[in-house]
């Protein structure tokens, strides 16, 4: 058995290849499919089978173009009624070599939620692995809130029914495959560690510990977003997405030349660094961190062209790909060397504050008159904040610009910095002054010794 | 200004991505072109221009899919009557940065070819370098017979004015950039070296130490050979060739499934070595090694679904690009783990014999009966061969099988052992016997010190 | 937690880099360990400690050079005793970022075998892997051989109580990392699946499913081969190795430097698949196909200068770095372009016959006089040989020469074709004729439908 | 014949490897030397000779290293006593492979200085190409400051004499391979475009155009640096330098392993763009941004442990292999995850002012107080600078701290931005405030249309 996780760190969505004597199966391929492909070369192994373990909301699916190269069946649920591929029935059996691979309806998450559990022939009957998808991660569960309001508990119920009836049977030994690993939105809890197994989550995951009463109490409780961009997601995960064959290759541009397209509305979406943006970038552009990329999906809309700013190569390749991953297909081209050539262009930079956590000590001690605004989430913010700061998240400060006081400086927190750029830089697209970013966050702030509040 | 050369080493074929501040022009692309847009990637450059130096017949030009990927301009000759891009006047001149490039009409090898002389007007007015296209090589001129027998005078003519009225006149110091190198059918006595100026080759190209009558005689009594696949390379090269996206993606097949494709008629190339080959295949198999991949476009039909059988998936990478390059679009797959699965299935193998330079030459004193078939070029024939042989072109070989006797054993020649067995394979699909491939060829032979004749 | 497995193919040698925070550990580096530093520099961490499970015997250890390139203290078990490192406790404890790990003395394969338990405390006190070194593969368990005879049984008792009273009582639920994969001679049984945990074991594991009177009586009845290279390693392992710095640097020499060397009488190690080798090679050399390089431990002395024959850059790349995982440090060059280019030269060559298994059926059925020559290990053939046929190990074949007769054809078998070409090998070099490789071997003669005797 | 330029960016040097069937020749190898010996392997040849050019002063030569793992041979110049290698002749001709080196004494330079002209004799005896070391560039000609001011007019007489009756005569088409691109510290105007012949230089270098008294008295009137490191450079040049095998391999420090170091005195460089370094930065760093790393050599001394500021595993690579190139074997560490998890983890950060070139155009017409310093070389401020500027050259400024003013605050200029960023890092070292870096320098100054004066 060969078996092979591959981590797309812009929605933290894991994919499995796991093969067997000239045979292969994918769980939840990611949109740039070749990698699987490139697997199976190396292995000498044909994809057989692609499973789906749902309708994912938070990133593009890639399993028609992945069908379409390789001649793999794809599988998934019957919910909801997917445009392309097979329905699957609870307890179905598929074979690949020496391997069986078990269908377990898990619903929860999603009605329609799969759990694969695969055993390998070549050593006994025992499932080896359970590919659960958005039903239980390490160290966290789904979530239960796609469904509304009205749903929550219910769904809830049944994520409980999923997890201790379906899953936890399988067996301690069980190794564990979610569909995402830390940093996803899917689950805000998710362990670093990618490597569990149903036995650990049995004993160490906080919700398993629960009763079922407490399990759904705590779900049906939760605040989580949901990001504008899902809506999307769903579209082209329920229909198949277009095809995007060899990726994006955006083009550099010049700055006069990137400047024209800046005039006739595009976006321009600067992945810097928030120390290098604060301290200069071009009017009007979007901070988002290159670890935060999918906060584009709340704030970029799929129908402007898309400019980008990258440091190299490597950078453009990978925010390129990223945001093809969460469905942008509209990225024109980027700022060719950088933002040092458009300065050295003569051209203007706009620049907003940062500050230390140190300095804003000071600041408040001082006594100067500051906005405090936090942009995290609301299960982020309960487990506490800087005494005097209002919250409002990040990705709906667009909505609630009116909601920040012009009157003082405005000091925006998030947890390490980056979030809280991107918010700073919406203030500056509003024509705000006086915009600082907390630099290192609220983390930089409890590690310097400075007191938080709940 | 930046410059890189691109190799294609299927057909030895040269490309060039040129650039100067945030503009780069590309000559002749080639048919898998993403490396010409990570190279302006690389260099914060966009393509600004594609120039193709003729309608290229040996190889399928990537002008048209990089122009959709990247927006640049396409330019060519008004000869033959292209179905895109734009057509070019004598002196025509384009700036890309501080690049000044001049067009300039050479024709010879085809009425439309066209040469590109490069200045950088960073340093001056003089020209830098020039694409000579097939005009001229290192050590070579085109050739120029590809307008038949009734042309060939006055195309030759016209090369000669080309190179001695046009080309040379540049300047002795103009760096030589041909659209071939060593190894390319489009001229046999190409150098090895890669790097040459035009006064290199004003004082060392053998054809330029010619009168313009001896030059012509010369260029009309060349024999060449034309491939059968340069009749698709013409058209899709007038009309632009199907788009490749990220390039062809085999699927690896089992044994039992390599056998089903063959049973249903599925062509098999083994790109072994011919060691390797000789002492084990499957039946039916065309032996093309890997250095002499073009030899496909002599046997291979394009409406046939191919198969592969290699040694690694870097071989894998190169064949299935190689062959696209060649406009091969129907590789089904490959067998996963090369031969030796096919051995361990239990399945059958098919062999011939090989023979060193020294088992030959003991069989001939010995007086073995033995047909002695020589597979080169009639003009590589000339300058010597074995005694006693006679010849027919490889490729031409399908063809012309009645002239091989099949009363005695045969042993095929060539110049180093390669398409001796590409000729030894297609001798058995047609069931012969008693096939013997000459290892390391007529080189081996000379280099054992024994004798041949002219 | 991160973690990373790192296979080196040459002796199926498993070793661990698990990091949390900013440190890391390696648990049984190999000999160049470049690798680690690496992972430990794209995680940002630096390598703490350097754990070794025992005193290896089958490959070089790394310890020492990557200690002394990254300041890691290492780490093994009193027994033998080393020559650098520190000793461990039974039970001692590390810290390494929100790591613990705890030292587990699970003697039986050595006396001084240790595993290591890591739990990760951001989840809980639970162990989520532990490193077993040589004691529980996938699969199979650790020799228990090397103590020799009289030590036989009380090791293997000693296995007994350490997988069952130190390593199982952890929890079905915890991942085993062993040092072995598939492939190793270490143990004749291991999976090919490298992901295990001990419940999956506790249940499959054949030898876990004995008594403890069957297990041991198993193993003190299990025949293990004792290659001779094993002593330098333990030496090497005992007391460090030769630093490699960036590795091997086989130079490329012509076929004229090559003979001389050859002539001087270096060894030529030919790596080319049986197939190739069989139809030409160069008189004298051993033909180690590159998936069974590991047999160079029998028969190439460490004091002698070697030469390659290989087909590329990555055969060459490979080869050279595997080789030095097993302490060859004595490889002085290789055949510039491969074999075709000593053929080119005009040099002889030299052929060995090979059969598929139906070639060998019909001789067989047709009443040939053949010797039937198998040269598996004996737990292999005691699972089933061709009738007729008689055993002698390749590995002490050249040894055991006059066993073999030399009054018929001899056709050597193993398990797929690449030993038998080892033992063909050695043969020739004795001056033998009438040598035949059985492609496929026994597994291709069982798939091909031929009865096997036992 | 094989071609292959290598570039080491970080002085712009360039080197050669030339080879011809089975062998190779090097010119002017870098430090990590193992470029050439994969090049070597990838085209089957053996390295038989390496050329040094003359005793080099910018950079760290691997020919000593480069011989030791291939038993090249080394040649150069009696001029100065060599501790290693062989000693040429004028005149002294090599063969390798099809090739001829000949060997021309092209003092100017330095009095020791050679060219190798090589012509391919597969093609005849004319000269392809030569390497000229540092006597001819692409439109700029070698520095002939090196034996002080007493030997500044006799060099560069040499120096004429060497490019006008050494060079130029070898012919118009020969293409010219020197040692040095754009950007190197041994000839300012070296053209950016890497390819030229020795006609090109004839018709358009600059210096070329001049009558022999011109050029003498124009090259005894610049002013070029002679950056501190070099001492170091001549003497491992002169003797061999240390080996450094497989390179450096800086470890990742945690802040606090960071901070102890620092507070331990070791010297920090911050390779972080200008913008990023200008907004936050640890206290005491010198921000030598990555394109202009050389700049190192004037400030950093070789004696004192160095940590390095990166952002990714990329950056980490480039420093520190470069820093090895010109001597630095002294890197212990660098911050993991970068300056982020500096400020994540509470640590204080230092800022320093920018500004773009609109704001201080704003602030000099408003009639603010400011101390203008030019920190560009004296030929580029004699091009022209802002009026109301002085000049201080940045690898001097720290022994001239006192004559920067500290009444005002200090905006520091350059070409672009980079070399004042080092400046203002060294005024901040000094305890200064106020300090201000102008972002895009000075071509950013007349891109946006202001004024300079001369």
């Amino acid at each position: 058995m060969i078996f092979e996780r591959f981590k797309s760190k812009v929605v933290s969505h894991l994919s499995y290849f796991i093969g067997s004597d000239t045979e292969a199966l994918v769980v939840d391929p990611r949109r740039d499919c070749h990698v699987y492909i490139n697997k199976a070369q190396l292995e000498n192994m044909s994809i057989k089978y692609i499973f789906e373990t749902h309708r994912n909301e938070d990133y593009v699916i890639g399993s028609l173009e992945l069908a379409q190269l390789t001649g793999a069946e794809i599988y998934h649920c019957p919910w909801p009624d997917f445009k392309y591929g097979n329905k699957l029935k609870d307890g179905q059996e598929f074979y690949v070599g020496k391997l069986k691979v078990t269908t377990i309806h898990t619903p929860g998450h999603t009605p329609g939620c799969v759990s694969y559990a695969v055993a390998d022939l070549a050593s006994g009957e025992e499932a080896v692995l359970v590919c659960t998808g958005d039903a239980l991660f390490v160290n966290d569960v789904g979530r239960s809130d796609f469904g509304g309001l009205e749903k929550r508990r219910e769904w809830s119920e049944n994520l409980y029914n999923s997890i201790f009836n379906k899953l936890l049977p399988l067996g301690d030994y069980v190794i564990l495959c979610p569909a995402h690993g830390s940093g996803s939105v899917c689950g805000g809890n998710i362990a670093e560690r990618e490597w569990s197994t149903l036995g650990l989550e049995r004993l160490m995951n906080p919700l398993l510990q629960l009763s079922k009463e407490q399990f759904v109490e705590q779900k049906v409780n939760e605040h989580q977003e949901y990001a504008p961009y899902f809506r999307l997601m769903e579209k082209y995960n329920l229909e198949g997405a277009p095809f995007i064959g060899a990726g994006p290759k955006p083009i550099a541009l010049s700055p006069k030349a990137f400047q024209e397209y800046v005039d006739e509305g595009a976006l321009v979406i600067d992945i810097r660094t928030p120390i290098a943006f604060n301290n200069a970038h071009i009017k009007g552009s979007f901070n988002i961190p290159q670890e935060r990329l999918s906060k584009a999906g709340w704030v970029i809309p799929y129908n402007e062209p898309i400019l980008l700013i990258v440091n190299t190569k490597a950078d453009l390749d990978y925010t390129a790909i990223s945001l093809a991953r969460i469905g942008y297909d509209n990225i024109i081209g980027y700022l060719g060397k950088g933002l040092s050539s458009w300065l050295k262009a003569g051209k203007p930079k706009e620049s907003s504050g940062s500050l230390s956590v140190h300095e804003l000590k000071e600041k408040i001690v001082a006594g100067e008159k500051l906005i405090l605004l936090d942009v995290r989430s609301q299960d982020e913010w309960e487990k506490g904040y800087i005494a005097g700061s209002r919250r409002i998240y990040v990705g709906l400060l667009e909505k609630r610009l009116q909601e920040v006081p012009t009157r003082s400086p405005v000091v925006i927190i998030c947890k390490s910095g980056n979030r809280s750029s991107l918010a700073a830089s919406i203030l500056l697209r509003d024509g705000r002054k006086n915009i600082f970013n907390l630099l290192g966050g609220i983390t930089a702030w409890q590690n310097a010794g400075y007191k938080i509040v709940k």
